[in-house]
């Protein structure tokens, strides 16, 4: 089916899903987040061939939190070889919140895949042992992935998530006690955090992950950032573990692998097509944009494409 | 990529595989499925344009066990509107064994999803509560879609079947204690061990789930056995929940939605263009078969088809 | 300390918790139950050397339920030698609610102590396997401790349990699942039923359970009902386990072995000088009598009774 | 039942008991206890009325580790009231292992009881917001108890302990995040570890605990330690909870309130007479001291002593 997109079939949508708003809830435990307006909503779509479309408040930015867990699982993969990194994390859905200790006791400190906060732990942890200088890579590689040069970490909200990082540092220091925790569990918190923190709009998302859709490669560019295998392995988690507890209800409604944040965020890919972001900061039960992913759910229908 | 398929391409994946044999282990909890030889190995694909390939023991009938689980999901979608089927069960992975009862208790009786045990016997509680010949639907059902008017139920592995049903019994019976189980727990049992004794070639396999391939249309007839709209919805259930808690391993190393069953059967799907099925009778740590799973890692790679 | 009882002590604590009453909620799983009325409160008191006191609703009959899982497991002690009960169940408490089977798909089938439920229903699993009539034997077995001869089932009770068997179903196939149960799951439930349904009063179960604070016989008699040590062994049980997850709590407010039932009864042992049983039909949150446990709570401070 | 005990009672036991040693297993998780010799085995018992009796190494020192968790308790009740401690603590046994997070975090972040890690990291936590000098008042705390005034701190243990603290650590920030932790995390755990490494023979920790049989009081003191009320508590509690998992075991076995620690030692109590003090170093699956738990078994039958 050819792709019909323009900037009008966007802001039918946004109009169409505006009425959901006030049925989420804003993340609060962090004055940070807590303060961002309910009633944001945007969205930015990126394509192989080179467009760029956007509703809303695509262009203004928000907090991208777990959405960059992939991000630092590729940089990671960019560093690692084979099965070093699958040694310390699984690949597998986890059927429990995101920041559970339930399951990671049980499994003897390997977290079951590197889109709940255990996982991300361990690779922020691996990245701290190759890196030099962890926090200036990712935004090096961010910037380079956008192309836009002042992508930056809101520094107020790093602090914050750190003020607030008792839940997280149980998670570490568990796997810490299992042997699977090499660095100094605050540093590595720190990175974290700084990761989490990053300040992206919509417009600067689906450009950052339009690699993802055209087979590891940037769209101008020769160089791949990864390989077109490894691009088809990071598609398969994120659409499997992307969004928490409902990546089942999301590949139902929506069908495109997709990665959510507690800020609001998700992006979502069509294989060979497009990169998608979407904002609107209430969270359903699960933590996820409960209007972004309406979006995607209509987006998906409007344009026919789905992944199944 | 153009698609480039003959029975030679599988001749010579299944050679590539076959060393493979031996490192998994048959399923022994039942005599009938002990009994069957470990060194079985086949492939079957059926293409939306009318082609069929076969490799090996693709022609032998084998009991496709928990593959089962996905049609019976088809009947009871033909049946019930709307929610009606979601309110009992949801969509999501479950992160456990299949028949753990340990997630079902603390979710008060509301299995996660149709390919667990608990879910699919749901779903069979609800046939019962609407077809009057449960058993004879479903062989008319798999007749029909397959084109092949004598597949039949294994009378002795259902029976087998029943006879080790302490843990399936214990499922439902908790599932009633929470008002989630209408009809009688033996009756139900006695059909939900039918349909997991359906007796199928990888061929005839292949040929009845052609249609989640094909939008849901059988690929000759007018007809639609279910909706676009709910062939993809099945997919992502079985991309998301087919291979128990591997699924997002599986999406990993496959990249095409599954459903497995202790038989040894995988069917997996390439929307818009294949089904296929294999079979080799060892299972891994999960209860996937082994070979079959590393068939179809190569075939996806031979052929370039992922739906990532 | 000297102990001074008469009736009219126990009038005085009864007057003193009944302000209580209200604060609790009466079982209402089966109607048989939810029938009784909320207010009854009655106690009674058989000391060794051969007084008995009660006050309140001390000669009511009532649902003895849970506390007859004692009375089966000391049936099950005669017949069995050595460790052949404890292979099929463990002597800890379980730290889990009465009905649960978390704990008991963890540890493949093998219930924590014979005072949950499923370790109740393994002993008479094993009392089934031995005795040819087993529900006749413990009406002798009861009426030959109490010197009762007209105690007897409450038939509308044992059939109303059995209409809504499905929990204890569930775990009793659980058990079958690990190989921990022998006989047909109906038939034991049956069994199960009808000692839950077991209908004392307050001064029959004081006489009922005398034996296990005189060192395993009854006041008057030569013979042992059990050893010493035995004695000992089922006080300890009752001790950290009789009061479902509520044990600790127990101890620490009342400090006598101990064992609750949902019909609102509860019997404690003094070792060495009396067996004390109250009722009172509202339960708090664990299931065990609100106001029962205050009652025993008072009675212990006020006669400076406490095996701590 | 008149006691008669001598040291030559206590020899005859300790012979009847060393075939059992090489059966358990030294705590290996930290070097400083990994060196302990295997083969020490100890006994010291203290009257209420002035004796005390000794066997084999009962002079010797080693690290009391979890029994001091019933100290650390004691001093927090003298410091807090009523229910202060216990709406952050249970009363309950556990049923878990005694450094698992996953009770932890289903009951949000309040501990079963104050003798598993969790409950004495809140009860040390709870101290060191109330003392200024939390370890050097456990020190004179100690040493006025036995009246011995050189027991002091084995500080390498102590830092081995904070060297292997991750599963702690965990545990500590776990509660912070369900705002059950007041203080800095590492502060508290210099302190627990500190407990956890007082150095103290049997005679010590027999004559340390006496007041536990002494109905709160010092043998010959006029000032109570804690109320007669007190001591029961703390004794029930010991007896539904002072050996990890198998507490009900222990009653079973054994019949008196008791505490363990990894170190091998056991502390023991008949209310209203004595204190008992065991050591051997090897430890059974659940943590307890094997030869420890037959000692006081064998003991309790020879001195017809059992609070049931």
């Amino acid at each position: 089916m050819a792709l019909v997109l323009d900037n009008s079939v966007l802001d039918a949508i946004l109009a169409q899903v505006r009425p959901l708003l006030g049925q989420g809830k804003v993340a609060n435990y962090i004055p940070a987040l807590a303060e961002v307006p309910a009633s944001k909503l945007g969205i930015a779509i990126c394509t192989v061939d080179g467009g760029c479309f956007t509703s809303g408040d695509a262009l203004e930015r928000f907090s991208i939190q777990s959405i960059s867990k992939v991000l630092s699982l590729v940089l990671a993969m960019d560093r690692y070889e084979g099965d070093e990194i699958w040694r310390r994390v699984g690949k597998d859905p986890s059927g429990q919140p995101f920041n559970s200790l339930v399951q990671l006791e049980l499994e003897q400190g390997i977290p079951r895949n590197p889109f709940i906060n255990a996982g991300a732990l361990v690779v922020c942890d691996m990245l701290q042992s190759r890196l030099s200088a962890p926090r200036q890579r990712m935004l090096e590689f961010v910037r380079m992935l956008s192309g836009v040069s002042d992508i930056s970490y809101d520094a107020r909200v790093a602090r914050s998530e750190f003020e607030h990082s008792a839940r997280n540092a149980a998670i570490a220091y568990l796997m810490k006690s299992f042997g699977n925790f090499d660095n100094d569990v605050i540093g590595v918190l720190q990175n974290y955090f700084h990761y989490c923190a990053l300040k992206m709009s919509c417009l600067e998302l689906a450009k950052t992950f339009l690699f993802l859709a055209n087979q590891g490669r940037l769209p101008d560019g020769d160089r791949p950032v990864i390989s077109p295998l490894q691009t088809r392995q990071i598609n398969a988690l994120m659409a499997t573990s992307g969004l928490y507890e409902n990546a089942g209800e999301f590949a139902w409604r929506v069908g495109m692998p997709g990665k959510s944040g507690v800020g609001g965020g998700i992006v979502a890919i069509v294989p060979h097509e497009m990169s998608i972001a979407v904002w609107s900061p209430e969270l359903d039960g699960a933590g996820n944009s409960l209007a972004g992913i309406a979006v995607l759910e209509i987006l998906a229908q409007n344009i026919g494409r789905s992944i199944f």
